[in-house]
C-alpha cells in the first residue's frame, strides 16, 4: 500500500508547480490481482486530472479498446468512461494523492465519476483544502464506497505527510493567494557563477515552469550582473507565455535597455520595496536577494548540473535549513525542491 | 517491464559497494497477474543474493508458510525452497539486475535452485563479468526456460546501460584488483569547511561504507585541518572494524599523536606517493587531494546535507564533469554517486 502511494507521489512531483493553480496530483490504478494497470499525473491545469489519465490508460489495458486513448478533453474521457466502462472497474483499486474534486470546476467532478463506475476500493493519501472542490471522500463513503483515508490510519501517517508536501505550491496559492518559490541553479560544488550552468533539458524545464508563472521577480543586482533574458524560447508547453517581470532595487543601477526588456508580451515594473505577493512569483537571484526574500519564500528550488569548475567559488552565502521535499532527475541535472524550515 | 527493472536497480543501489567484494545486485518475483511479490537486494557479501530473499519473501506470499521467513543462511533457504517450492513459481516471472550465479561459491547456485524451481520467466538486465559465476543465463537457456535478456533486447539498452552502471565498482574489483572510490561532504551551498557536515542517519551510512572498505587513503593536509578519527563508531553492520589507513603525504607535517593514530585494530601507514590500489579503496579528502587522485578514481559519491551557512566558504575548487549515476536520500541528506567523465 504504502508502495502506491510512494509510486503516485513521485509521479506527481514531476508537474509540481506546472499544474497551478491546480495542485499537482499522481493516481494509479490496480486490477484485481493487484497489478498496476496505469500510474499518471495532473499535467496542466484545464486537462485531465490524474485520476481520469489513470482511468482512461486503465480502461484501455482491460478493455482492449483504444478508442479511448485518443481522447484528451476532460470532458470526453468522463462521457466515454460513463457510457462505456459501468463494471469494467468493479474489481480495481484507486490510489490517488488528493481527494477526487466533488465540484464541477473546468473538467467534471472525478468524484462522481467514481462513484457511477463501482470502483472497488479508493485509496487517498490527503485531503483537499479548496473549500469548493473537497468532500469527495465523505461524499464516496455516504455512497456506501470503501474508501482508504490515509489522515485515519496510523502506519500511513508518513504517506499522509508526505502527500501535504506535495500539496504545499496549492495550498499556499489557496490560502494567501500566493505562493513564492525561490529558485538558484548551481555546479556540484555550489558555484553559481560563470554564466549559463544548466543542462538544456533542465532548461527546457525551467522555461516550462517560467511560462506558468504569474510573474518573476529579480533584482537590479541580477540584471547588471548576469543580464538574462528571462524568457520562455526553451518552453515547450502549450499557451506558453514570456513572463511579466518585477525588478526589485533601490538603485535602478542597471541599463535600461537590457535585453529582458526588448521580450515581447512583456510586462517589465521596477520596485522599491518587497511587493504584496499575489499568484505564482518565481524568484531568480543570489545569496543578497535570497535574503531579502527568504521571510517569504514558500519552497526553493536548487538546480544542480554534475560538474565542477575550479574557475568559478561564488557560492550561496546564506544561512538556512532546509528539509528536502523530492528530488528530480532532469536530463543530466537534479532538481531540489526544498522547504526552508529556519 | 522497464518498470520492474528500474526497481530493482533502485533497491541494488542503496547497498552499492555495501556488498563488495560481491556485485550490488537486485530481484523482484511478480505472480501469475503481474503483481509484485517481493522486492529484494543483496546486502553483504556471504549473505543471501538478491534472487534467494526475493524467492523467499515471493513463497511467504504465495504459501502463507512463515516458516521460511525465519531462515538466515543462504544454505537454508536454498535447501527450504528445494525441499517445498517445487510448483508454487511455476507461473511467477523474476527479474534480476544480474545473471544469476552458476557457480558454487559462498553461497549454492542460484542457476540451479531456478531451474529446480522452474521459475516461468527470467528477465536479467546484464551478464556476468566474473568469470567463475557467468554462465547461469545460458545455463538457463539450454535447459528451454524461458530467459529475458536485456543486452540482447533494442527496447531495454537503457536498462542494460544502467545495470552496468549499477556494476562498475564490482567490475573495476574484478578487472583491475581495485576499486576505487573519491568521497567528500558538502553543505547545498557546496562548503566543506566548519566541521562535521553529515546528519546523523548519514554518518552511520557512512560508517557502514567505511567498515567495508579494505583500505581508506587521506592526506597529511586533512589531519591537519579536519584531524578526524576515521573510525566506524556509528556502523551499524555486523562484522564491523576499523579501516587500515594510508596517509599520503610528502612532508609529513601533522601531528603523530592525532586520534586516527589511537583507533585500536587499526594499521596506519604513511607514504609519500600515491600507491599501488587493491581492494575497495576509499579516499576521503578536499580539493588538492581529489586533484591527486583524480586520474584513479573510479567513481565519487558526494554526500550532501541541506543546510546552507554563510559563515563557510571553502569549496571543492576542482575541474571534473561527472554523470550522476544514482541519486540516494539518506536520512535528511542526499547521496550522489556519480562517475567521472571528464
Amino acid at each position: 500500500m504504502e508502495f502506491c502511494f510512494d509510486l503516485i507521489l513521485k509521479e506527481a512531483w514531476k508537474y509540481q508547480a506546472l499544474t497551478l493553480p491546480n495542485p499537482a496530483v499522481g493516481a494509479l490504478i490496480l486490477d484485481k490481482f493487484g497489478k498496476i494497470l496505469s500510474l499518471k499525473a495532473h499535467k496542466q491545469a484545464g486537462k485531465p486530472h490524474a485520476e481520469i489519465l489513470a482511468l482512461q490508460e486503465a480502461y484501455y489495458k482491460l478493455s482492449g479498446d483504444k478508442s479511448i486513448l485518443s481522447l484528451e478533453e476532460s470532458k470526453e474521457i468522463h462521457k466515454f468512461l460513463k457510457e462505456n466502462a459501468k463494471n469494467i472497474f468493479k474489481d480495481c483499486t484507486l490510489y490517488v494523492t488528493l481527494e477526487p474534486c466533488l465540484n464541477e470546476g473546468k473538467t467534471p467532478s472525478c468524484a462522481k465519476l467514481l462513484a457511477e463506475l463501482s470502483i472497488k476500493e479508493i485509496c487517498i493519501a490527503t485531503q483537499d483544502v479548496n473549500k469548493k472542490a473537497r468532500g469527495g471522500a465523505e461524499f464516496l463513503e455516504n455512497l456506501g464506497m470503501r474508501v482508504i483515508k490515509a489522515w485515519e490510519i496510523k502506519e500511513l501517517e508518513g504517506i499522509h505527510k508526505k502527500a501535504k508536501e506535495l500539496l504545499i505550491p496549492f495550498a499556499r496559492l489557496q490560502k494567501k493567494g500566493a505562493f513564492v518559490l525561490f529558485k538558484y541553479a548551481s555546479r556540484l560544488n555550489g558555484s553559481i557563477d560563470g554564466g549559463q550552468i544548466s543542462s538544456p533539458k533542465m532548461r527546457e524545464f525551467m522555461h516550462n515552469l517560467r511560462s506558468k508563472v504569474d510573474s518573476l521577480l529579480i533584482s537590479g543586482k541580477t540584471i547588471r550582473e548576469d543580464n538574462p533574458i528571462l524568457d520562455v524560447r526553451f518552453a515547450t508547453l502549450e499557451n506558453k507565455k514570456n513572463p511579466d517581470i518585477n525588478i526589485l532595487t533601490r538603485m535602478q543601477d542597471f541599463p535600461k535597455t537590457a535585453p529582458l526588456f526588448s521580450v515581447p508580451a512583456r510586462e517589465v515594473n521596477i520596485i522599491s520595496k518587497v511587493p504584496e505577493f499575489k499568484g505564482f512569483v518565481f524568484c531568480e537571484g543570489g545569496s543578497e536577494f535570497f535574503k531579502t526574500l527568504k521571510p517569504y519564500c514558500d519552497l526553493l528550488l536548487v538546480l544542480i548540473t554534475p560538474k565542477f569548475s575550479a574557475e568559478f567559488q561564488k557560492i550561496m552565502q546564506i544561512n538556512a535549513d532546509c528539509k528536502i521535499l523530492h528530488t528530480q532527475s532532469i536530463g543530466e541535472d537534479l532538481a531540489l525542491w526544498l522547504q526552508i524550515i529556519n
